[in-house]
C-alpha cells in the first residue's frame, strides 16, 4: 500500500499539472491523450491515475489553479488605499500573468472548455463572479473617494474591466510579436480615461 | 459524372458549413467527427467530401466566412465622414455579430484553432492585420479632424480596440445572461473616453 507523504504528493500533482499544461497548450484538451500526459510527466498511467482519476480531473485542477492565482491577486490589492490605482495594478497583473504564452493558451482552452463542460463551466463562473464582485467593491470605494466617475454602474464597469483584460490575454495568444510590457501604459491609460470622473462629459 | 451547377453547389456548401458550425460550437473542432457533420447536414460522407475534402477544409472555410463578415463591415464604415463615430459603430457591429452565442463560440474555437493549426493561423493573422490597418486609418483620419487624441499611437490604439471587441465576444460566450444590447452604451463610452482629445490630461 502507498504511504501518504503530503509533500511528495503535492510535488507529484504539480509535476503532472505542469506536464498537462504543456500538452494541452500544444494540442488542446480534446486532442491530448492521458498517454501523452504520462509521457510528458515521465509517469506510468497507474501512477498518474493515483493522483488524478481522469483527464477531466486534471482539467478541473488547472481551472482551480487559475482561480487561486486570481484570488491571490485580489488579496494583494483589494485593501489598497488607492482604489483606482489598485484596479489598474490588478488589470496589469492579470495581463502579466498571461504574458506567458503557455498560460494564455491555457486560459483560452479553459474558456472554450467552460462553454462545453458543466464542471469547468461552474468553476469558471464562480471565479468570474468573484473577480467581478471584487472589482465592483474597488469601483465603489473609488467613487466614494472621488477617483471614479460616480455615474458609472459599478457592476457593468466591472464586466468591461474583465472584458478588457480578457482581450489582452487574447492578444498575447493571437498576435505574433505582441509584447505585453510595451502595451502596459496604454492599458493603464484606457482604464484611467474610462473610469475617472468626467467634469466636461460632452453630449 | 457530376454536373456543376454553381448555384446548387454554393447552396450545398452553405448547408454543410451551417451544420458544421452547430456541431463545432457544441463539441469543439477536435471532438467533432465528419460523421456527425454528415448526419447534421443530412448528407452521405461521399457527398460531403465532394464539397470539402477534409474537416480541416471545413474549418478553413468557416475562418474565411468570419473574414468576409469583417471585411463587409469595414467596407460599410471606412468611408464614413465621422471617423470616430465609424470606429464606435464598427465595434458595436462586431459585438452585435457575436451576440449570437453560436457565432461567438465559433469565434473562440477559431481563435483556439489558430494557435495550433498553421493554415487557420495564417487566415486569422491576415484577417486581424486587415482589421487593425483599417482601424489605424480611421484613427488617423479622426486625429486629422480633431476627433481623436493625436498623442495616441494609431497602431497600438487599433490593437486595443480589437482587444476590447474580443473581450466583448468572450463575455457573450462566458457570461450567462450577458445581453450585448444592454452593454452597447458602455462600450461606446469606453471607446469615446479612450480616444477623444484630452484637454486636461492629468500628470
Amino acid at each position: 500500500m502507498r504511504t501518504a507523504d503530503p509533500y511528495k504528493a503535492q510535488h507529484r500533482r504539480r509535476q503532472i499539472l505542469g506536464a498537462a499544461v504543456e500538452c494541452f497548450a500544444r494540442h488542446g484538451f480534446h486532442a491530448t491523450s492521458t498517454a501523452q500526459i504520462c509521457a510528458a510527466a515521465g509517469m506510468s498511467p497507474g501512477n498518474l491515475f493515483h493522483y488524478f482519476p481522469s483527464k477531466a480531473a486534471i482539467i478541473a485542477a488547472i481551472a482551480e489553479q487559475e482561480q487561486d492565482n486570481m484570488l491571490r491577486l485580489f488579496e494583494r490589492w483589494s485593501a489598497a488605499e488607492d482604489a483606482l490605482g489598485a484596479i489598474e495594478e490588478l488589470a496589469l497583473a492579470m495581463m502579466a500573468l498571461s504574458s506567458d504564452p503557455l498560460q494564455a493558451r491555457i486560459s483560452i482552452e479553459v474558456a472554450a472548455e467552460a462553454t462545453r463542460n458543466p464542471q469547468v463551466g461552474a468553476l469558471f463562473a464562480a471565479n468570474e463572479a468573484q473577480v467581478k464582485a471584487g472589482l465592483a467593491v474597488l469601483l465603489e470605494r473609488g467613487m466614494a473617494a472621488g477617483q471614479v466617475d460616480p455615474q458609472l454602474d459599478p457592476g457593468k464597469a466591472a464586466v468591461w474591466l474583465v472584458a478588457l483584460t480578457e482581450g489582452a490575454i487574447a492578444r498575447v495568444v493571437l498576435e505574433p510579436g505582441f509584447k505585453a510590457r510595451e502595451h502596459q501604459p496604454m492599458l493603464r491609460q484606457i482604464i484611467r480615461r474610462f473610469l475617472r470622473p468626467q467634469p466636461l462629459e460632452p453630449g
